[in-house]
């Protein structure tokens, strides 16, 4: 959902007699994220960005509370532009490459688990129900469907906001899941082993999950990971 | 060892007059690679290279033989540029931090364990031994023996290449380590299996492995990994 959000801010960003940059200056990244710590700018030590982004989506460098001060402007420009699009698809690719080789035994309990958004902490935006689909997810959503996946949706939003995550799922392209699983109000520990947890849950009921998809890599980490994991290029938050 | 093979490879096509290149075409990178593979371009669709590269260094593209024909020389200019020295440099300063950070018992078992070069299928370069040591690498070596870490060199050359790895790693300035651990003739299984197995060894000799470092996925997954991995950039090989 961030994309368009952030495509959102920098239009306005671009159109410059917004209001909402009446300063002049670029808007900051950080309205749509939780501005927690200093930028961490310590983990660059003169390294570029790219690089930066490298790091992150490697999971080289971890724990980092917010995007660099200085990297604010790359990631917006990366989000915005092909880049992040292009990344995604050698990701859903490679995912429905995949998929299509495997043989489905098709007795229900060949399962899919992704996770129907990128993340986001930003509770408002996800209370406005109007997250967009990423297009290369929807169309591996599309693919898997149609080759018999089972499809689940672990996500760490929570149970409160399940009603409104239905809506804003089916408004944007899924309309076909065997469980949205969200977070309970009492589950405590990292998203790392609540995930964990549920999908350990999913194979004792005798589930095979057989692709995993998540934007962060405490989706696809852990015990109960399944049987081929994909990692959805995000440099703009890290959930451990 | 690969970028400064590619380098004089590159650095030959550069000076055009070469005999080595007089056909006027860049020289490709499989003279260091085997060409075993069709180029896999199946894997593209259209995508960029530098997107490619995003899915190989994720570890979401996997199993591939060779550099996508029409990526040859896009990984060439990378793996000489100034970018795999950054993207190599953000892993080791993570390292670094990490490494500073911990309270290491100095019972003489906190261990590193690492590559102590990048991968090669070429044996002819090995037998040479003039693989160059990577100075991001080697800084980091250097730091963490200054740190009380015990360090591990986990590779997969054969047994039958130790004293040629042993004379070159002294070469190129490594001169301390606790163990040289080769692949024996009659291993068997995948890099990751075989890695796996010898990590194992160390922490049932009571071992703690509390770093992990190489340039290909299968060095640092599978069980016993350490407390902490880091994968250092290599988009000219996979190793399973």
């Amino acid at each position: 959902m961030k994309p368009v959000a952030l495509a959102l801010l920098f239009l306005t960003t671009l159109l410059a007699t917004s209001k909402a940059s009446n300063s002049g200056l670029p808007l900051p990244i950080y309205p749509l994220q939780p501005l927690t710590g200093s930028g961490h700018d310590h983990h660059l030590h003169g390294i570029s960005c790219q690089s930066w982004r490298f790091g992150v989506e490697t999971n080289n460098i971890r724990g980092w509370k917010t995007v660099p001060l200085s990297c604010e402007a790359y990631v917006g420009h990366y989000m915005l532009g092909h880049l992040y699009r292009q990344d995604s698809k050698v990701v859903t690719n490679e995912a429905a490459l995949y998929a299509e080789g495997l043989n489905l035994t098709k007795d229900g309990k060949d399962v899919w688990v992704a996770k129907p958004y990128n993340s986001t902490q930003f509770d408002a935006w996800v209370d406005g129900g109007k997250a967009p689909a990423l297009p290369e997810s929807l169309n591996l959503y599309k693919k898997l469907l149609s080759l018999g996946f089972k499809i689940f949706f672990l996500t760490g939003r929570l149970e409160k906001r399940r009603e409104i995550t239905d809506t804003n799922l089916k408004r944007v392209g899924y309309h076909t899941w065997e469980k949205l699983i969200l977070k309970s109000s009492n589950a405590s520990g990292t998203a790392l082993a609540i995930k964990s947890s549920k999908r350990k849950e999913l194979e004792a009921q005798g589930y095979r999950i057989l692709g995993n998809m998540g934007d962060q890599w405490s989706d696809i980490l852990g015990n109960n990971a399944g049987q081929r994991t994909f990692k959805l290029p995000d440099p703009t938050y890290y959930i451990s």
